[in-house]
C-alpha cells in the first residue's frame, strides 16, 4: 500500500472527528462503573455497544459471559502478522460526586489549554483510549472496504476492579487470543508534543485489614483510658510502614527490585523531566520518595506503599464521642523488578501482625496483585510503532516507564507468551480516577491518526 | 409529711408503672438526633412534648427558643429549699444503623439479665433517666394533690451536640435558673445494686483535623512514590500522640492533673470495681491506661486522648488506588482536675504543626471543651440524698467518679453559683452511644422511686 492509501485514511479521520468524539459520547454516558454491584447491568450495556460498533466496522465480535462483568472479543482478517488490541470499558467509581462540576456520565466538550476537552468519567481511562485505536479502524475500512490485516480485539470490563474474570478467561481461552504481540492503550503521553511506548511497568498488591478491639463502639467517658483503641493501634501500623527517610519498612520488601539499567537510567535523564512543573500541577512542591532518586526513577522504577483508604468510628458531621471497635485501612504496594506479590503479602501480613496488641485482632481482605513487568524490545513491531509514531507527533518518541500497573502486560507474557506494546496519549492532568476525568480532543485525534500509522507500519 | 405520705406515693409509682413505661416510649419515638440538621425539627417536637407534659403535673413550662433546639423551663411552687433538676432530650446519632436489632426510634421491652429492658436511641441516654424524674413528680401530685416544694426543671436539646445555646442561655437567664442546688440525671448506678452520687467529673476536649497534601485525589500509579499521602502523614501524627507506656505526649498536657485526695483513693479502691468483668463484656482483657493505676483512677481521674473518627481516601466497598489529597479525625481528650482545655487545645495545634511536612497544611475545627469538676459534698442536700438512695436499693449508696463529661455541672457552678447532685441509673451494659441502646425497666422503676425517697428527704 502506498504512501497516499495512508494518506487518504488519515484524511478521513480529518473530515470525521466531530462525529468520532459524539460516536465516543455514546459511550461515556454508559455509567459501566465494574467496582460497585449497582452498575452491574450499564457494564453489560457498555459491553453490547461495543460488539454492535465492532461488527459495523468488519470484526466478528461476540460478549462473552463471566462470573463477573462480560468480554468483547472481536476477529477479521485470516493470515499474516497478527495483532491483538487490548482496552478496558469499565471506568473508575465517582465519589466524591460533589466535587463534579458536570455529571460524570454527561460527557460534554470544554475548552482546555492546548485543544477542546472531553469531560467524562472513563474520558481518558480507558474508553476515549480504546476508541482511538477502533476510529482508527473505522476509517481504514471506510477508506479501503476492509481492514488490513489479522486483528484482533479483546476488551474487558473488571479492570478497575482487579479483573477477577482476567485470567480464567485467557487462560481458557488462550488458542483465540494469542497473536504476534499484545498492544495495550491505556497509558500516557510522555509530554505533550513526545509520545512513549512504555517498557516498564509497576506491578500492584492491593490489601485491606481491619483490626478490632473492644466488640461494639463504646461511649468513650464509660471506657476511654481503660479500653484499646484500634483507631490508635491502625495509626501506628500505618506509621510504622515508612521509615524517616521514606523507605518502606516491611522485612525483606526490597527483595528483587535490583538495579535500574544503566543505558535505561541515562534515557530517562535525557528527558528532562520537569518534576517541578508535575507536582505544581497538584499543589506540591517537594519529591516525597526515598531520597537520592530521580522522579522518574520514583515513579517507573521504584516500590511504593500507599494508603489509599482509611476509616474507623464517627465521620460523619459533628462529633459523637465514640471509642469505635473497629478501624481499617486500603494499602496498595506498587511493585518493580522481580518483587514477588505472593511473599510480600505474607511479610505485610507478618508485620501487622506483630504489631496488634493482645486485646485486638486484625482480618486481611486481598484485593489483587501482579508482578512489575519489563519488556524486550527485540520484536521489531515496537521499532516500527516508535517510527509511526515519531511521524505523527512533533517530537521523537521514546521507550519509557509507567508508574500505573497494568496486569494485563504480564499476563499477555505469562498466558499468552506474547510482549506487550503499551502505547497511549493520555496526559498527567486527565485526572483519571478522580473528580472531573477529561481526556484532549488533541489526545483522541492524534491518537487515531497514531493507529493509523501504525497499522500502516506493520501491514504495508 | 409522715412516713405513709412517702409510702403512698412509693405504692402509686408501683401501681402505675406500665404506664409510666408507655408514657416514655412515646418520648423515645421522638428522633431528636441534635447533631443532625436533618432531625431540628423532631428536636422541637420533643421540646413541646416536654412541655406539655410538664405543664399537666404542676409545673409551669414553657419552650424557650434559641439559636440552635430550643430549651424548656418549668418551674412550681414559691418559697423554701429550691431544686433545679436538669436533663436532655436529644440523643445520639444512630448510625452503624445496620447493627441495630431493630428501627431505634421504635421502643419495645425485651427480656434482659436482671429486669425487661427497654430499647430503643436515648432510653437510658438521657431521655429515661430524665422521666424517672418527671413520673416521680407525676406520683407524688396525684397522690397529693401538688408537688413537695420550690421545683424547677431545665431540659436542653444540645447535649449530644456540645450544646452551644447553652452557656449564653444560661447567662441570660441566670436569676431564673439559680437555686440552692442542681440536680443532674445523666450518670450511672455505680453497681446493679449499689447507687453512685457523682463527685468527680472530667472535663471534655473535641478537636477535628484535616491534613491537605495534593490539591485533589491522586492516581497512586502516577503520583505514588513523588506526591506526599496525607494519610501517612496524619497516621505519623496519630501515633505519636501516644507513648509506649499510653501516656500522652503533647507537651504540658498532664498540667493540673494533680494526685488523687487519699481518702478518695482509699475510698475507690473499696468498691472492689471488677474490671476483668467490666472489661470483659465489650470482649477485652486488658488494662489500657496508664500502667500503675487502677481501672477506676483511670476511668475517674485520669485524662485520656482518643481517637474518635478517621477517614481518608475510598473507604467503599471494593479498591480504589487514590492517593487522597485530605486526612482527616475526630479526636477528643478526657480532661481532669485542673487541666485547662483552652492550654491543651493550643499545645494540641503545636504538637500537630511541628509534624506536618512542607508540602502539607492542617486545619482544625474546635467541637467545643469543658473543664472538670469535682463537686464538695458539704451541702446537706448530699448526705440526704446519699441516705434516700440507701433506703431504696439493697446496698448503700456511694460517692464516686464518672469517666464522662457532663459540662453543665462546671457551668452550674460557674454561671449559676451552685453544686451539682448528680444520680442516675444507667447501667454499663446501655450501649449509650452504640446501637441497640437500652435502659433496664428496673433502673426506670427503682430510679422514679429514688426520687419520691429524694424529694421526701429534702422536703419534709
Amino acid at each position: 500500500m502506498s504512501k497516499k492509501d495512508l494518506n487518504s485514511v488519515l484524511a478521513h479521520i480529518d473530515a470525521h472527528i466531530e462525529e468520532s468524539t459524539h460516536h465516543l459520547f455514546e459511550l461515556l454516558k454508559i455509567p459501566s462503573i465494574s467496582t460497585d454491584p449497582a452498575y452491574k447491568e450499564d457494564c453489560s450495556i457498555a459491553a453490547d455497544w461495543l460488539v454492535e460498533d465492532l461488527n459495523k466496522i468488519g470484526f466478528n465480535a461476540t460478549k462473552r459471559e463471566t462470573s463477573g462483568h462480560p468480554m468483547v472479543v472481536a476477529h477479521t482478517g485470516i493470515s499474516g502478522k497478527h495483532i491483538m488490541f487490548y482496552g478496558h470499558y469499565d471506568v473508575q467509581p465517582v465519589d466524591p460526586i460533589e466535587l463534579w462540576k458536570k455529571a460524570p456520565f454527561d460527557p460534554y466538550l470544554a475548552p482546555g489549554d492546548i485543544s477542546d476537552v472531553i469531560c467524562a468519567r472513563g474520558a481518558a481511562d480507558d474508553k476515549g483510549q480504546l476508541m482511538t485505536f477502533v476510529e482508527a479502524c473505522r476509517a481504514w475500512k471506510n477508506v479501503h472496504g476492509k481492514l488490513p490485516g489479522k486483528i484482533s480485539i479483546f476488551f474487558e470490563g473488571e479492570e478497575e476492579s482487579s479483573s477477577p474474570s482476567l485470567v480464567p478467561f485467557m487462560k481458557r481461552n488462550a488458542k483465540e487470543l494469542k497473536a504476534d504481540i499484545g498492544i495495550i492503550c491505556d497509558t500516557g503521553l510522555f509530554g505533550d508534543d513526545t509520545p512513549g511506548i512504555v517498557t516498564h511497568l509497576r506491578g500492584m498488591l492491593k490489601e485491606e485489614l481491619t483490626i478490632t478491639g473492644p466488640s461494639k463502639d463504646l461511649h468513650s467517658g464509660m471506657y476511654g483510658g481503660v479500653s484499646i483503641n484500634p483507631a490508635r493501634v491502625l495509626s501506628k501500623v500505618l506509621a510504622a510502614l515508612h521509615d524517616e527517610s521514606g523507605l518502606i519498612t516491611i522485612p525483606n520488601f526490597y527483595d528483587g527490585v535490583g538495579d535500574l539499567d544503566s543505558k535505561i537510567k541515562t534515557q530517562w535523564k535525557e528527558l528532562n523531566f520537569d518534576y517541578k512543573e508535575f507536582l505544581k500541577k497538584v499543589g506540591l512542591s517537594k519529591l516525597a520518595g526515598e531520597q537520592g532518586k530521580t522522579a522518574l526513577e520514583m515513579i517507573w522504577s521504584q516500590p511504593t506503599c500507599e494508603i489509599n483508604g482509611l476509616w474507623s468510628g464517627y465521620i460523619g458531621d459533628g462529633f459523637k464521642t465514640v471509642l469505635p471497635s473497629k478501624a481499617s485501612a486500603k494499602i496498595s504496594f506498587r511493585l518493580v523488578g522481580e518483587q514477588d506479590p505472593d511473599v510480600i503479602r505474607q511479610n505485610f501480613y507478618q508485620f501487622v501482625k506483630s504489631m496488634i496488641p493482645p486485646d485486638c485482632s486484625v482480618e486481611f481482605k486481598a484485593h489483587g496483585s501482579s508482578a512489575a513487568s519489563t519488556m524486550s524490545i527485540d520484536n521489531p513491531i515496537f521499532e516500527a510503532a516508535r517510527l509511526a509514531l515519531s511521524d505523527e507527533w512533533p517530537n521523537e518518541a521514546a521507550f519509557i516507564g509507567c508508574g500505573g500497573s497494568i496486569p494485563i502486560a504480564g499476563h499477555f507474557k505469562s498466558i499468552l507468551g506474547m510482549d506487550a506494546l503499551l502505547i497511549g496519549f493520555g496526559r498527567d492532568d486527565d485526572s483519571i480516577h478522580s473528580p472531573n476525568e477529561k481526556y484532549d480532543l488533541r489526545s483522541f485525534h492524534k491518537g487515531i491518526r497514531s493507529w493509523a500509522r501504525i497499522l500502516d507500519k506493520i501491514y504495508n
